[in-house]
């Protein structure tokens, strides 16, 4: 039996506020440290690690933080959810995305259907359709081959797959996998679409038109910019266009696309980069056995995440040491630091991914909570952010924990030794300074040049940014959190806090204004 | 005589902290919210305008922070610091970036020269070689135009010459201003320089090396990978790069560079997008012309950070109401939300300017302050950012000020009509929508669709993003930051913060380490 609590009514929680506060300089100095390192480790798939030793934990607030998820049922929570209860209660729907990637448990049959099925299908028509692209089967009027693949889609139509393809972009091409160049239109200012059109020769592109509703107005406006470009060229806009939809969309059954493909309501679009919405542009570009790869990573990734011992589950894990960062030492933000120049756009994903699902109020029963949830999260490639935030990162007045990425090997095989070593060495080197420099800082006589320490990192690490790491390092992190929103006791999976914004744009843009609406539109002169 | 104080030292920030809090969201509803856009606004060079009507002030409030303004002597220290002071007292050094683009008090004479010629003279050789490279009087060794310029730097050297590109990119491809494609390279991920090189006609490509010291390893690293794409491609390295550095580094009078150009110490990283930094790899890429409106642009947003009037100055009045924001209501961040595709990368350049100027804890003295100082900071483009961590920002437990920008019309001219209106109409109508949706809010008895309104934003409004308008956007985030730094009593001009990592990271290349160190160099086999 399940039961929905808020956090600040289970004695666990009582409990871990009473654990002694972890002095992190002390315990990372010195051969302790050392110990810590080898210990606070936990495997994850695809080679990856997730190693906390850099965070202000100890066993004892390790032991309080297992009772935590014990008593919120952390494991049961999930286990019903990829069984496909209505986890995700005010909108009424399940949450399947797991099901994109494998069969986590019992099957899952919604609309009379077996979704595990379905989703899987929907894949495999995906790569028959990226094949027969490759192939030349599939060309466009003039029998020539496509070369571009364009994505039209926001939010979660966007974010998810572009940070994907760019992780991907460089492996593909050093591992000859890579088929075709992708391009993104997401904006609905028209320099967005006019911008890549400008860049990209339409006569040989595909465009993948992504909306779940079929009715996102920015999708909309940008699939009009383009088929009014398509037309220019003497093109039919029919021929260069598939939609990736839900079946009950306007979308789903038009001449106006070469084919489309589905997903559902149960595939957050947050969660969704492992449907169709990621599979399409990810399996035209790199092609489909990289997609079916990435893919792989993610389901054994989501193996581990079923874990019930909590030591050994890596997303639950992190995410139970997150609570406690923002519950207990009451930390307001959290930077993601990929040292890795193609997770580039991963940390707007994470962004998108942790901030819509968590930046929530009220409880799964519409009650208001009265505790923290979700934190801001943002963050940029490292070395770069060493040069740009990481001084107020080590020297500012609030502490900001960090979450690391690092891989031994870098992607595309060119290096150059400076020094010494390889520029792939000095990447790690400093990722594993920084750790080091943040957790145990460093007295000085000058205090403009002291740094405290005490600032908690955790990092995953990898042997090298494959389609498995990456997959693994997704679903880690959707999996994280999930189980926070099971943690602090919400709906991670609605975003009812868009509407209102979308409600007064429509009022705007029909001049149904009046008060400060009407004055600010006057401003932008609409 | 200026007075160094700390903020809680003086009586005016008591008598701010005595200030009734404002209810945002009466203020806003109704024909008052209107008329506070009206008054709770001023203009700024280029046609922009500072609004301020959705942040939690009142008459009350601004006098209090006008009296603020006075006491901690905010117009005195900047005129100081114009004027040539050594404000930057950690490392001993004048603080002259304004000067690059205009003289905005005395001449300041510094090692023997005028530094307001001085800087003038260089950006006048950058224009000169600019516009031999686009004549096709300095070609490559065939005798081939140069196709594309790419900038080797990172940091100030990177994040904001590549935002100030991408912003004035498609701006100039539609004036028919665009002379070549720009490339950046930063990271010492070897894949980054990799990714780029793959992707170039090396041979048609000219490298603009910058590094203040000469020394920097990440740039240093790319060049010498760069340098051996060239020669591998038969190419003599010497004839396809210039530096930017300053006048006693080792890149200064090397064979090694086709041209050097300088800058000085006076000049901090992230405050050098108007100096050589921005300048060689904006004029090559958009013809001197274009790089000396954006200089305009800052040059008229300077002369008004002069005003003594606090209700007059944009960026004086923005940095109050963000230390009110900081230590009277105690929000821990700040997002940056540009409703304009161009300003993709303008929070990121924000982000190392805000972050790393004023991410301290001691104050110019090196002794601890009591009180927060600088925020953390993000963004990304609206509509994008709707879609992503809006959720957040509207329904989360932490209210997050905000920082909107937004521009009339927008930077290509194409558009579309959907539903009766434009996509710039679109994009407009939801900045408008947001800010009133963040201040308002709207009660819902589902509590879940609850806005609870009350969260602050501020606005900065243009007709189009000019070079012009560019330029002043950038100078007020640069004032904004430095009149925060002096109300807080900091150094905004060093980054101490950043050594400790660079210290570590040399131990761990040289193989150095014990401890924690020792055990994170060997998870990532170093």
């Amino acid at each position: 039996m399940i039961r929905w609590n808020n956090l600040d009514t289970v004695a666990s929680y009582q409990e871990l506020l009473q654990t002694a506060p972890v002095d992190l300089v002390a315990a990372m100095t010195g051969e302790n440290g050392a110990q810590r390192v080898q210990k606070y480790s936990i495997p994850m798939a695809a080679g990856l690690s997730y190693n906390y030793a850099a965070k202000q934990v100890d066993d004892a607030v390790l032991k309080a933080l297992v009772k935590l998820a014990e008593e919120m049922q952390l494991a049961d929570k999930f286990e019903v959810l990829y069984n496909g209860e209505v986890v995700n209660t005010g909108e009424q729907r399940r949450v399947l995305h797991h099901l994109t990637r494998g069969q986590l448990g019992e099957a899952v049959v919604a609309d009379g259907v077996d979704k595990r099925s379905f989703y899987a299908e929907q894949q495999q028509k995906i790569a028959d359709l990226a094949n027969q692209v490759h192939s030349g089967k599939i060309t466009n009027a003039a029998g020539e081959k496509f070369t571009t693949v364009v994505q039209i889609g926001i939010g979660g139509s966007d974010l998810g797959p572009r940070a994907m393809y760019l992780a991907l972009e460089n492996w593909a091409k050093a591992n000859h996998t890579f088929k075709m160049e992708a391009r993104f239109i997401s904006n609905v200012d028209p320099d967005d679409a006019a911008a890549v059109l400008q860049t990209i020769d339409v006569a040989h592109s595909i465009f993948v038109l992504v909306s779940k509703s079929g009715t996102t107005l920015e999708t909309l406006t940008n699939e009009s910019f383009v088929k009014d470009a398509l037309k220019n060229a003497g093109l039919d806009a029919s021929k260069h266009m598939i939609a990736v939809t839900s079946e009950t969309s306007p979308l789903a059954k038009s001449d106006d696309y070469l084919a489309a493909f589905f997903m559902d309501d149960y595939i957050g679009g947050r969660y969704s980069s492992t449907s169709g919405v990621g599979g399409a542009v990810l399996s035209l570009a790199f092609g489909p056995e990289v997609f079916a790869r990435f893919l792989e990573g993610a389901a054994a990734e989501d193996q581990l995440a079923k874990n019930r011992e909590v030591l050994n589950n890596p997303a639950m894990l992190d995410a139970l040491i997150g609570v406690y960062e923002r519950n207990v030492l009451g930390y307001q933000s959290t930077a993601v630091l990929p040292y890795s120049q193609a997770l580039s756009r991963f940390p707007a994903h994470l962004q998108q991914l942790d901030m819509e699902s968590n930046g929530k109020s009220v409880n799964r029963f519409g009650e208001p909570v009265n505790y923290s949830t979700g934190p801001a999260i943002f963050g940029e490639p490292g070395t770069n952010g060493q040069h740009s935030f990481y001084q107020l990162l080590h020297q500012g007045t609030d502490i900001i924990p960090l979450q690391f990425v690092g891989f031994q090997k870098n992607q595309m095989g060119r290096d150059v030794v400076i020094e010494d070593s390889t520029s792939q060495q000095k990447l790690c080197a400093n990722v594993a300074a920084q750790i080091v420099a943040f957790a145990c800082g460093k007295a000085d006589e000058n205090r403009n040049k002291s740094f405290a320490g005490g600032r908690p990192s955790s990092i995953i690490v990898g042997e090298q940014l494959t389609p498995e790491a990456l997959g693994a390092l997704l679903s880690h992190f959707e999996n994280k959190v999930m189980y926070q929103g099971f943690v602090w006791n919400i709906n991670s999976f609605d975003q009812e806090g868009v509407q209102l914004g979308k409600v007064l744009a429509k009022k705007v843009l029909a001049h149904d204004t009046d008060g400060a609406l009407k004055a600010y539109s006057d401003l932008l002169n609409i």
